[in-house]
């Protein structure tokens, strides 16, 4: 079925006008005479730059070496100098996401204070790289975990490597709240996280596929709600900032 | 990418045995002499049922008339027959999912006493039919959610409406449940129907995506814990039959 979509007349909106200033602004120089880095590896950012957001909107398996040329309007042999197969590529997209992920999401929250501070920093980020469209079709994670579920392969196991590690940061925030003397010592890591992750998974799912613009803002509450009703007398008061 | 797909070869192995099994045991009759539907329903049954397990596995996208066609060792001319193009299969499909999930998981629990005990039910169900492979990749909506929520179109329409039915029947359920007496009147229905389904899919998510065999039982767990929290003194015992 040829469905209009509104997301793919964006994509190229995202990564292309940010080459081009990139180069008004940098003239011509030598590598040693900048950090940048060399115009080999600022053109692989920018083709995974698209290929994220085109897996984010119509799906990883829709990130073809042939689907990007045209999308970027590049030679196939030109992509195929950067990525030797459509699995190699898959897979540098996914590992791209995960940068942008880790960028947005778990380095602001790592700069909290330890405890729920830096809980609460990892639920309302990662709701909030939703809101903020950080990828152009929602979350890339979820969207790649329901369409990779039943593919086995490489890409399936890497997008698993990065949900797992995932998993396990917020763990580690819900550990870290625990220690801090914020949560009460029966609150299982694991079991919170993964409750934790779930919630905020179904308003990704409500606002992305429903339209419920209200939905985000809904779930900080039932988290924050979950939160308040597992913490301490010595917890710092948490609000949602949006 | 290839990705060698164990669940591709399964496909026809759950809908073409049936098929020939139907055909065993009735012998060409009148339709007049019998109330099975005629033979072209029949057929397109059973196509619908490849078809959905198609979807669950590798999208909804990946289901056309050619797809299919290679899939049942029919003719594309045949399958046009029963489905005038890509998107009228598509949404045949969503269809004979609804069917198929209304017949696992909203008809038992209906049929099960107002308040709790349905309410209940229909999360068990709910978590069964994931459990039991109702459909062969998964629960078909939450795949299908995440794969069409950027793709506007008829399809994307179906999905919507089919998924505010769900949320739809769960709320009432909650509803059910408070004037049983089973539940506090402070709980809102729509908001602990969200919260029940957000903890349902995260489960599946990890019973799908990272093999996590015991993320159903332990959903079911969580769930209960919920209810009993907000379960006034009147509600009958629950327990996870599973």
């Amino acid at each position: 079925m040829q469905v209009s979509n509104p997301a793919k007349a964006r994509l190229s909106v995202l990564a292309r006008p940010k080459a081009r200033s990139d180069e008004r602004e940098a003239p011509p120089q030598s590598a040693e005479a900048t950090s940048r880095p060399p115009k080999g590896e600022r053109t692989r950012e920018i083709i995974l730059r698209v290929a994220v957001n085109l897996a984010s909107a119509e799906g990883l398996e829709g990130v073809t070496i042939g689907r990007l040329a045209d999308e970027l309007g590049m030679s196939k042999s030109g992509l195929f100098a950067h990525f030797g197969s459509k699995e190699d590529l898959q897979l540098a997209t996914v590992d791209a996401a995960r940068a942008i992920f880790i960028e947005h999401v778990v380095r602001p929250a790592l700069a909290r204070a330890e405890g729920m501070p830096r809980l609460w920093a990892l639920c309302d980020d990662w709701l909030a790289h939703i809101e903020n469209r950080v990828f152009l079709g929602g979350c890339f994670f979820t969207a790649a975990s329901f369409e990779f579920d039943s593919r086995p392969g490489p890409v399936r196991e890497r997008i698993v490597a990065v949900m797992k590690e995932w998993l396990c940061t917020l763990s580690r925030g819900v550990d870290g709240a625990k220690k801090a003397g914020h949560l009460k010592a029966s609150v299982d890591p694991e079991e919170f996280a993964f409750e934790i992750y779930s919630l905020a998974m179904g308003a990704h799912w409500a606002f992305q596929l429903l339209g419920d613009k209200k939905a985000l803002s809904k779930v900080r509450s039932t988290i924050l709600g979950r939160m308040r009703a597992l913490a301490t007398k010595k917890c710092p008061p948490m609000r949602a900032a949006r």
